[in-house]
């Protein structure tokens, strides 16, 4: 199984021209997430292709207009299509009361269930959990409560080693060695021990996601060795009085993040509109950190596990 | 002076790929207007190089997603840029709530004021006077209260006939003739007889907008003659029985009711997402109506006064 993290948009607060504001589509684990929703996020979905269909989960990091006013127009857009699977989404309270209000004054009543989950950005907490990942909060420091999120497969199952597989072995019993548990026989002898017919479990995928946030040293230990991060860089270390009075980070400050948690790979996003050339901003972070790549709109990340 | 229309996005309320949601914007004598603001407005008007510094003036038909959505992002926006004049916005009720609670949660103060206006779509009302136009609303039948826009351009001054003038003639006595008046000397004699002086005053030009609206003869009157009409034509004659239930129009009914109240020119644009090949809609209007153009993305159209 791999993770697949497709940006949908990568602008700042302004959108600059041929860029988005931020919105991004992670498939982990068949598991098919939005997190944010700038404006024209639905148009950049149709435009790669991807089907808004399999969207359960959509996550909100805060009530700033660029980072979930395009969340509207793709509800219609779901009800329009005849949607009728429910609908989790996750924010800072206040976006159920944004959407009730409007909902009403269009005398709209979606096809669809719509199940809000306001969360507090200041706690980091645990939004969503099944059997194969979590996805918890990063509290972030910006202007308006703000939180990040943190995607985390969880242990994967051990493999079974093929060549080594004996005849006469149950499907139950192949399950159990999975669990990484030993076989006994009725009477309680060791029939199969676990290690003699198993593989270590794949390795488990993360990823963590900071949208709007200065420069955040608290987050360090919860992102430790992690192998993706998404971390603004909304300005080059040259404008870094614009990051502190907007309370946005830098590129360098978001290559010194990931480099201090060591994780394995930064991608940085959210330019401002000043800049045009982007290879700048990539520069700077890779000068700390260099396993640094630009969130270009359009691209797929791809992780295997 | 001209009238120029520019079609920002012509799509229904599903966006198609390549089209967005309804909105378009209006120069006439050198005032600036936004009618509709479907989501994606300003990162068209960002594409045309359109200043939305300009726009003083934003009227919204009805509170359905596609044509309000693009709304907020383009607040923000004018913000950002340090925007400090007044917006005033024309609106059915309800657009003030929406954009009051959304302003709150963001915990955004605004740098300009905006000025509501809302109307009540079911009657003609006079929404914006000055000197040189008016702007009234035409009553439309949709799902929800809507209203379409009326712009009209006032009776402009009589042009003087330069080969006419002789000497001696003051700037006063120039400026009465444009008025069409007679000019006389202190005791009452006829010094200057106006139509010696002066021609007839350039035509008054009017555009009308009707956004959503199923089949609705009684705005023929209203509309009578006018140079320019926008119709939604959301479906083909073949789907009338989807336009019946929407409450949209044909390209035929929107053909019919330009021929009928006579106007000179029209445009159909709100096409559903259905329709690959809008060259079929276009036919189909032409059928009953000759001088019909489609509501293309990007193109502008200029009347000559």
């Amino acid at each position: 199984m791999a993770l697949n993290l497709t940006i949908l948009g990568s602008s700042g607060a302004l959108p600059a021209i041929g860029r988005f504001p931020t919105s991004q589509y992670l498939e982990i684990q068949n598991r098919h997430f939005l997190i944010d929703c700038g404006e024209g996020a639905q148009i950049q979905l149709a435009r790669l292709q991807i089907s808004i269909h399999k969207i359960d989960h959509i996550f909100i990091s805060h009530l700033h207009g660029d980072h979930y006013l395009g969340l509207m127009p793709l509800l219609f857009s779901m009800h329009l299509h005849k949607r009728t699977s429910e609908l989790h989404l996750y924010s800072p309270p206040g976006l159920d009361e944004i959407i009730t209000l409007q909902l009403k004054h269009s005398k709209s009543v979606l096809n669809y269930k719509i199940i809000f989950h306001p969360f507090k950005p200041t706690e980091i907490q645990t939004l969503f959990q099944d059997d194969a990942l979590t996805v918890e909060t990063i509290p972030l420091i910006h202007k308006l409560d703000c939180a990040g999120f943190l995607f985390k497969e969880k242990i994967k199952p051990r493999r079974i080693n093929k060549e080594k597989l004996v005849e006469g072995m149950k499907l139950q019993q192949i399950a159990s060695l999975k669990t990484g548990s030993d076989i006994f026989d009725d009477v309680g002898n060791l029939l199969y021990k676990n290690g003699d017919f198993t593989l270590p479990p794949r390795p488990s995928l993360s990823y963590a996601y900071c949208s709007d946030t200065a420069w955040n040293e608290s987050m360090i230990d919860q992102i430790a060795g992690i192998d993706l991060l998404y971390h603004e860089a909304t300005f080059m270390q040259v404008d870094i009085d614009k990051a502190v009075e907007t309370k946005h980070s830098t590129a360098a400050q978001a290559a010194e993040i990931a480099k201090r948690a060591q994780v394995k790979k930064l991608i940085i996003g959210h330019f401002s509109a000043r800049y045009k050339d982007l290879t700048l901003l990539l520069d700077e972070a890779k000068t700390y950190f260099a396993n640094t790549e630009l969130a270009t709109e359009g691209i797929t990340f791809t992780l295997q596990d």
